[in-house]
């Protein structure tokens, strides 16, 4: 191994001098690096593998890191990564501790602006053009990579229509290959495919509408054409496009034919490419099939269920709706910000509209949330998957601010399941008569309850449930934290076990004012758990129900303190956070003195 | 007055009928009544004048409210209302208790959707015409009315990229005024102009592109071109946008020619056209001129000062750098999210950046401020207008959500100056060496001292002020609830304004720990006051320090309630909810008994 010429690639310099056909070894090299990294440690693998030729022939035609270049979306930086220093400890990506799966400015000079989110490359990379005009920087360059998934969101646009005027060095690569995570949408991918089959673009494209220099359709995989049109695009001054084609999972043969799969894949076999077999243990549904199952036994027998998720009907599993009623579940694009307003649009003519956003996501359609849908009191759906931290994806990703800015809205109804049953229960309450906006949130991966298909219960949305009696502390807790605080009091003796009451409170908004003032007269010490940020959440919530009774009970709020949360396994978030069952134990322990 | 034809149209069934010189005859007495009603009553002024020719074509040509019509940015919808029945209570409009100013469902079954924020029309007539597809509703037509500015937001795009594959009976009709409030920017803007002086679109422009069937550019000042046009416009199948060329302004001299102005003059002269004269007496400054004034100064001797603002100019005021220095201060149009993550690109470059957005804006580019600028630790500078209460443009753009949602996010210090001059002395500050995001949050309309133009003073982001002494009570106002709560003492009699001790807390977050653990000592009654939504906002971070240092003060939070506030003047609004210095005095007396 150590013997190839991707190990004497110790930074982009030393690219600089090889020759085409170095560098085409080089290119086989680095995907083949990928394809093993990813096959034991998992992680993204297609995107990377489709800009293989990009990468080097970025690395090789600029003077990165002089030159600033960001990708849009970091799962496709495997390569560039791989390529700026960070080969040897290419081990560690995802991991606790360990270098990111997405590019990291603190991380190296060469990630010049953070990306985990889509679509805001463009805007940043402008940012960065217009600096270096305004110290005189004039043959700086700045690259902003991007794929068709993200340019159609609406961000993205917003900056093309500003950097369409802006007189800057500015060279938005459009890496073309149709799909995000899962197939692209929209009428700008049909124009595209159209641009792409034609093999040469429109005398006036959409791009040139928005007076951009447009260049392409070029081979995203013909290195040489790709190194000569970067060379002659140095050049040309303002606002540049690049339109290449490239096949997502290029080079290997499964990722290249299973897309959506291969987008991330798992642990796979490196040579044969063959995914490992899934275990042959029933394990627990994952909360997004729940979702999604359900949603399609509902849309069976509800007319009026509609499906919306803006770019994952895979990672939604809205995807056995889209199947099942094509007609009524729809992938509207990266564009949470339409996908929401549309929702409310929908609502206003009677329809059930299930609007699944991640967490993380529905932070860009926040003032559609307030604007469109609370403010009329229309009863859209949100439900909100990927709340809490998400693992390995790290800070970008985590979904723990939902509940902070969601519970100061008014109108909003805010539940979190405590598992699978519970989900299932609220999608089935929620269609049938509701009066006003919603949010069911919800975490990733699975639940606990093998057995969960079980016949519909209507379920209240105004009250908790008691999970435990007990005579001395009260435990609050928020979602699937009730697991977690489950494992804690079994970590405890019996004694003090019988001293803990155990609550899921079920509806984080509004509150159950009743129970809670029963509640706050058996217990003087209550203590309250929720997988999101303290400042503003649930916990605080519940400090400002007690204030305004004058009730002088104490309270511990446990959940994510006031930083990012890194990257991890959820287990390995959870303990430093203080919301493993040990951690949870120990102040159970302390309250208990 | 009551003898024009005008006064005989109380439902669109009135003018389903009438000829062509009826409805031109019409037109003309619409616009007088338009003029008329803003030039005693104030309101916005000159798009509604803009669209009164299309006002009435579609409602002579559709069957409205069964077909929908959804107007963007409402405050072009003035002659819709009065066209549906809210002639006679137009003298209400933006009042308390009134009809509003824009478009609201639960007013009129002729306002098919709010908005008052922009660009949202087109996703939420596409989410009815998906609906009246799936209901079988063939014949149903469904027509949004978007401004050039508007359609080059983000999530415009969104919904024409939808849109455009969406077979559904989706008309878009795009006013092509060449301005929003202020004049339209950018590449698409650019792009019109060229298409409107060529008086012929291109053969594949932007929206065939897109799928969409285009139609125009057609004067939106001909009526019989118009109704002609949309009559031929219903029988043809799928997504179309009619492109219309309209003046705003269009039928006073004054507004067509200065069309900034007279987008919302206040008060003039119904016949001339006058501005009344501004009052003799000087008045202290607005603090968007505060912020605009004083950011030239800056920019003066320090180089590395940025302007930004999503097409606010003049109600920023960062015209004035605009002015001054053009290649540093950037209108980058209905922008918000590509504004931020623009700032934060130029802040990678070591440039001070200040991104000048209205609270209610601010919501649009929640995940950009998370995402690119907190999570990465970028030292921009949010300057955030018409945080607390607007007054007459109502719930749609109330800014009382900003403290709940800015302080849940790690990384940024928020602040908010109580006067001028604090607002001054904090712009200075920010340029001198942030090395973390900032948000100033300060309100619309003026401050209250008039000599403000002080030398700069270095003000500390970490503590608040002492404004008063006391001894039994101690109340922490947020920004310029300073003067409320001085003008709430003011009201007491002598002995018990000694009670009270005031501090101006400036310092939203993070909190000063050392100075609140002193306070807490000292007082055992504690009240807040913020011109923010009460939950998790100041009040309820205070609560979270109290409950983790285990402190059992009496605290009580005033604030805005957990519903949306209406329209009306900010002293109304302010006395609703309870912070008028009356109903704080009150409160206050209630703890000294």
């Amino acid at each position: 191994m150590d013997k190839t010429l991707l190990h004497t690639i110790n930074s982009p310099a030393d690219l600089k001098e090889l020759s085409l056909d170095k560098l085409l070894q080089l290119t086989q090299e680095l995907r083949n690096f990928i394809i093993n990294a990813v096959a034991t440690k998992e992680g993204h693998l297609g995107a990377s593998l489709g800009v293989a030729e990009l990468t080097i022939a970025l690395h090789h035609v600029f003077d990165t890191p002089n030159d600033l270049l960001v990708w849009d979306v970091g799962h496709q930086a495997y390569g560039h990564k791989i390529l700026t220093g960070r080969r040897d400890v290419f081990d560690t990506n995802r991991i606790l501790g360990g270098i990111s799966g997405f590019p990291k400015m603190e991380e190296s000079i060469y990630d010049a602006f953070g990306t985990g989110h889509s679509s805001t490359a463009i805007s940043a990379v402008l940012g960065m053009a217009m600096a270096s005009r305004l110290k005189g920087n004039l043959n700086k360059q700045h690259i902003a990579v991007v794929g068709d998934a993200s340019i159609a969101s609406g961000m993205a646009f917003e900056a093309l229509n500003h950097a369409g005027v802006s007189n800057t060095n500015l060279l938005v690569i459009l890496n073309d290959n149709a799909i995000g995570i899962d197939p692209s949408v929209g009428a700008l991918k049909n124009y595209f495919t159209k641009v792409s089959l034609d093999g040469a673009p429109d005398s006036d494209n959409i791009f040139e509408a928005l007076n951009f220099k447009y260049t392409g359709p070029v081979d995203g995989h013909n290195l040489a054409e790709i190194i000569s049109t970067l060379k002659s695009l140095k050049s040309i001054e303002g606002p540049k496009l690049l339109h290449l084609i490239t096949k997502k999972g290029k080079g290997l043969k499964q990722a290249e034919e299973n897309q959506v799969k291969y987008h991330a894949p798992g642990k796979f076999n490196a040579i044969t490419g063959e995914l490992h077999p899934k275990s042959e243990t029933k394990l627990p549904p994952k909360f997004q099939d729940v979702f999604g199952l359900t949603l399609v036994e509902l849309a069976n027998k509800n007319n009026d269920i509609i499906g919306i998720t803006p770019a994952m009907p895979t990672g939604s599993s809205l995807k056995y709706m889209m199947e099942a009623f094509p007609e009524r579940a729809f992938d509207v694009g990266i564009a949470e910000q339409h996908a929401v307003t549309l929702a409310a649009g929908m609502a206003t003519q009677g329809l059930a509209v299930f609007c699944n956003i991640y967490s993380t996501f529905l932070q860009r359609a926040y003032d559609q949330v307030i604007h469109d849908v609370c403010l009329q009191k229309l009863p859209v759906i949100f439900c909100i998957d990927r709340a809490g931290v998400v693992g390995e994806d790290g800070a970008t990703h985590h979904g723990i601010f939902d509940i902070a800015f969601l519970r100061c809205i008014p109108n909003i109804i805010i539940l979190a399941p405590r598992n699978e049953e519970e989900l299932r229960n609220m999608l089935f309450t929620a269609q049938l008569a509701l009066d006003t906006p919603l949010a069911i949130r919800y975490p990733r991966g699975r639940g606990r309850e093998l057995n969960w298909e079980k016949p519909f219960k209507k379920i209240p949305f105004y009250e908790g449930e008691l999970l435990k009696q007990g005579s001395k502390i009260a435990i609050l807790s928020v979602g699937t934290m009730a697991y977690q605080v489950g494992d804690a009091i079994k970590l405890l003796d019996t004694e003090s076990q019988n001293l803990i009451a155990h609550y899921d409170i079920r509806v984080i908004k509004p509150l159950d004012n009743k129970a809670l003032l029963a509640i706050f007269q058996k217990f003087n010490t209550i203590i309250t758990i929720e997988d999101g940020i303290k400042a503003g959440g649930f916990g605080s919530y519940l400090l400002e129900f007690a204030s305004e009774y004058h009730l002088k009970n104490e309270i511990t709020i446990l959940g994510f303190s006031d930083i990012f949360p890194q990257q991890g396994s959820i287990d390995e978030l959870y303990e430093i956070a203080g919301l493993s069952p040990i951690k949870i134990s120990e102040v159970i322990l302390e309250k208990l003195v």
